[in-house]
């Protein structure tokens, strides 16, 4: 895909503000642009795009062929695009300079196995080696790509994708546009056992998993089934690769969950929670509206709507900053008390001279 | 399934205690129960249950229809199911009311692609697309769901479960009673390289891997094989999803390790260890039989039968709950140090001044 | 494979020094090697291998039946095989002793769906179920595994394996001698949103991913595609099994990451960087050649070459061993404070007492 500034312009509904100095400002709108590139890398077929005025040196050096902003930048010898809202514009930017890969095609694939009591909307595509057991139900236009499962009376929505090698377990519930990429495993038995006459026995897992609109799983994820009822992810939530979510958790809406963050059983998420990666919680707290946890933290107790709380164990998030400056200084800590030992030792042996 | 809480108390081999007071105790054995709920969310079509006294104050609002107990609540408006094992019961209650699911059939699927030279006993069932390899042996009523594959000379023993899209490696051998769950990886060749003319070389890994009877292993883990020998998983040790377990790693009877914890290579755990969720293991080390490693923790030498460790890097759990609770008051130490020695100078001046 | 000493010998082009005392020196050269075992556990009928002096007493108690050194040791009454460096044996021998497997045969399974425009060069091995997309091209000899998909336009160059169950998405390009253990993941979309009108949209990847020459992935590890240009594994790299390598991450060559360690967008590692287990690196840092970040540590700036970090948040190895040291001491510290505190006190009332 190959567009003129011009065309780009209209495209993003942008104004195109042509080169304010410099050598050939006929050309700003008839130069051509054919990919999305980063202010650093770009080059003149690349359009490149800045969210805040920070980038604007780096810009000047860029060897960009436009640039999108939201506010026009003043001196800069380069197009300038500009939108509303540069992240939209990106996104759309991105859309149209997108690789070029052949259109799914709706329908089965023969090698896939479908059950007898199956439901498949129209438009949907099988991929080859696909597994569907009974009483499942495909949405419109929903993609299974190869080598996926879907497990006995599993439902998925309408657009829904579902990447290669994906299992879905039986009894899950899956609403419309949801993503999963490849390799993620959902509805497995969760981790419950009880230590009964020597010897961990499993504690059956009746409930299923419901995955609401527009939630989008990364690769190699596992979310368990519930015990009694349903793991439910909310909608518009999106999560990162390998991560773990437990049986019965309870995720709220748009909520960010980073890469290999692992939620234990029964934990309730607020709406726009924000995990960071490889954090840990422990199973049975409650994370309010907005609240966000750290990178890597682990944390074992209930947190309110908008806090924010790091490390491990996890504390406020300030405090736990000032605390780790001050373990930075615990060798100049220790050398002061020393040294005022030594003080506290003399006045008193000063003291004890006079008596 | 339905069934009356007196057939329910039948089955659960448990004294029926009708309701002691209220409007309906005619009703208490005849009245219909399909589910197992928690105490919070249970109707009166589902039983719950109580395993310590804590909950007896919720369980005296809860909408459930009857309750299974340890011990007769006086003054209980609800049917009471006493049992001598309350998690044994729910157990057995769960497994009454599980979801119906089609059973699994017996035979091989034809799109299954089995070497020549492989045994699989009576009532196996082989999925669509499972790939066997020669000398492979299955034992009775096993289960290898679509996707599997199974590498060469690989054993497995009866009524093992393979979930979908697990991989085994060549010469593993599993046990009775072996469950994995989906998009598990068993007998991969470990993180073991020699760094010589200025490339890491791959060790070669001769060894392979056991996973004794009732072994449970969760989705998307990973077990390496062994350079040499065998990395071992004990008899009914238990594995949540995401855990790495690496080379020669030897683990013994009725363990629990949580969700994406990681065991490096050669490590030695004794039987009964419990490793919390996200805990890392230095390589070689050993966890003596009972011993519990708390989530998070990062644990870098030996420990002995039943100690109790947490905390990056890890020390006795005692000791880390003490130390975390001083580090918290570190801005309070800092401040009282600062004061002191200004009281200090103080004191030093007015000495100063006498002499 | 068995072998005689004196064989084995000439295989590893190593000295042989038959038994210099004990009752049978006759058979040193004429004994039987089978295998390759750790000095702890190695019979008559295994080679051992010692790579420095401290495993000399356990070697003297050994039961190997011969014994690869770089030097020769005396003293002691077994066959010693010299080599100039014992890895390099070590691995010599263990592929020698490798247990034997069938050949991997060139061709393509039938049940492989291989799309129209697709270039497999020689002897290379597509296996059952195995998906291609069109524009794929595959470099000789190389074996794709069971089970796996190979997206649009994605190339593989010569003798590289996928083991079962690997997914390479779209518009990645994959070196030489690349190895990549089953399940992982190659080239999913990463985690990138902008919150754009009350949700989370997705920022297009239009990158790709770059595996170059002798890379090897383990088992179930995710590495996404980048927004813009590529995702980049440097040649020699070695990664262990449920590593995160997220968008526009670029590693350089000979770097060895560990189980479970997470790395965020846009990180750039130099060459021979090394990560432990479980680690998290914040987005968009840099890692200098030859750096060091311990297990379990979470580091949010960059570092220089050559530099060692550990901990969460981490810091410099030694300075992080001396404040973990002083953490430990904190119930000491706070002890020494209160009764310093107290002696200031008397002195002060002292003080007063003069006034």
């Amino acid at each position: 895909m190959r567009l003129t500034i011009a065309q780009l312009a209209k495209r993003l509904e942008a104004e195109l503000v042509p080169i304010l100095s410099g050598s050939a400002p006929d050309k700003t709108g008839s130069s051509q642009i054919s990919a999305v590139g980063p202010v650093e890398t770009a080059d003149e077929s690349e359009v490149t795009f800045v969210s805040d005025g920070k980038h604007k040196a780096s810009l000047e050096v860029s060897r960009a062929g436009a640039v999108i902003v939201a506010e026009r930048l003043d001196g800069l010898d380069k197009p300038q695009l500009i939108v509303k809202n540069v992240n939209a514009a990106l996104i759309e930017a991105l859309n149209i300079f997108a690789p070029k890969l052949q259109a799914v095609t709706a329908g089965i694939d023969p090698t896939a196995k479908l059950a007898q009591d199956v439901k498949i909307a129209e438009g949907v595509s099988v991929g080859a080696g696909v597994v569907i057991e009974d009483g499942v139900e495909i949405g419109q236009d929903s993609v299974i790509v190869s080598g996926c499962k879907i497990g006995e009376n599993s439902k998925l929505g309408k657009n829904c994708r579902l990447d290669s090698n994906v299992v879905i377990y039986h009894n899950c519930r899956l609403g419309n546009n949801v993503v999963i990429q490849a390799n993620s495993t959902i509805g497995s038995t969760g981790f419950g056992y009880s230590f009964i006459d020597g010897s961990h026995r499993l504690i059956p897992h009746n409930g299923g998993v419901v995955i609401e609109d527009f939630v989008e799983i990364g690769a190699n994820c596992c979310i368990d089934r519930a015990k009694f009822g349903n793991t439910i992810i909310g909608a518009g939530t999106k999560i990162d690769n390998l991560v773990q979510i437990a049986h019965n958790v309870e995720i709220g809406k748009c909520c960010l969950i980073v890469a290999q963050a692992g939620i234990s059983g029964s934990c309730k998420l607020g709406d726009g929670v924000v995990l960071g990666g490889q954090v840990g919680l422990k199973d049975n707290i409650e994370i309010g509206d907005g609240a966000m946890v750290g990178a890597q933290s682990g944390l074992s107790h209930s947190i309110a709507a908008g806090q924010q709380f790091m490390g491990s164990p996890a504390i406020e998030k300030r405090e736990s900053f000032r605390i780790f400056g001050l373990m930075k200084r615990l060798p100049k800590m220790t050398k002061l008390l020393k040294q005022l030992i030594k003080r506290v030792e003399k006045l008193e042996a000063a003291e004890d001279d006079k008596e």
